[in-house]
């Protein structure tokens, strides 16, 4: 199973696409961090950070797209940038027809590291061995990307086992 | 000039269409209500708010949209929904090749009442008289989006030919 993962944000928006499946090792295929100027017009910032992710979807054909979900933060215009990023990448990632899942930043820090309060070090460090790569992800932004992947990949596969559970139970108690 | 005004949200979104000039009376063209349930994935929220203002801007060709800049709120939640329906306004109106623009809540208040204090019902009141219209707009949450292409067309102009002063003396300026 292919993951894209998004960390967004106007001035720096991370992308990571991951490969695997629960139980299995991951494999990271691309990351990068796609900046766009704070000077130019928001509508500019907007299509840029689209295009990129279009550009992702297209290569990379994942099965999902992993977006953080914008939670409450101190600086309000920070979380302005980061909430217009996501739902660019929320809307372009669902008209490709491709699954949207969105994750606050405890669930992909507890679901990578197992503590919900680690700091980006620790998700730095415990996706660096995760990925089994030789050094920290470069940009350092791209890590929480990456995060964002191996979080759908093993959280998703949960959800998606929990349903086929539930569905099987309808489908038991239907023929009973 | 036509100007469609979109009031951002996710669960509700103003949209208006007026035509005007500086000096000369406006006249609404068309308003609306675009509405998404909460319970319905956020793909599908954000893509049902994108195509509805594709569809206006294909239907209207409007010369400029002007969409109210997101601002600090009490509401977090709130906020995000109105953050991420201006986002995909911005977009769609930036792809289409049509000019953006972004107006504060005090600016479009000021604007049209020539008080960045008024509440909703003087500002209702002050949109269906520059409209002549016999009523308040239906629903209300129209007036919003009216008064953003009313705010559009008179500071929008005047913010343009103060560019236009601006490059006429710079011209004035290199010839001399």
């Amino acid at each position: 199973m292919l993951v894209l993962g998004v960390d967004p944000g106007l001035t720096r928006c991370g992308l990571a696409v991951v490969d695997g499946a629960p139980g299995r090792a991951v494999t990271p295929l691309a990351f990068a961090v796609v900046g766009t100027p704070p000077e130019a017009p928001v509508e500019e910032r907007l299509d840029r950070v689209a295009s990129e992710i279009e550009l992702w979807l297209h290569r990379h054909r994942p099965d999902a797209v992993a977006v953080e979900r914008v939670f409450s933060q101190h600086n309000v215009r920070t979380v302005m940038g980061t909430a217009q990023a996501s739902a660019v990448a929320i809307l372009v990632a669902g008209r490709a027809g491709v699954a949207v899942a969105t994750y606050t930043p405890s669930e992909v820090k507890a679901s990578v590291t197992g503590n919900g309060r680690a700091d980006k070090a620790e998700v730095t460090a415990m996706v660096t061995r995760l990925l089994r790569l030789d050094a920290p992800p470069r940009p350092p932004d791209a890590a929480d990307a990456l995060a964002l992947g191996i979080c759908h990949l093993w959280r998703g596969a949960t959800t998606a086992r929990a349903a086929a559970t539930v569905a099987a139970s309808a489908a038991a108690g239907a023929a009973r």
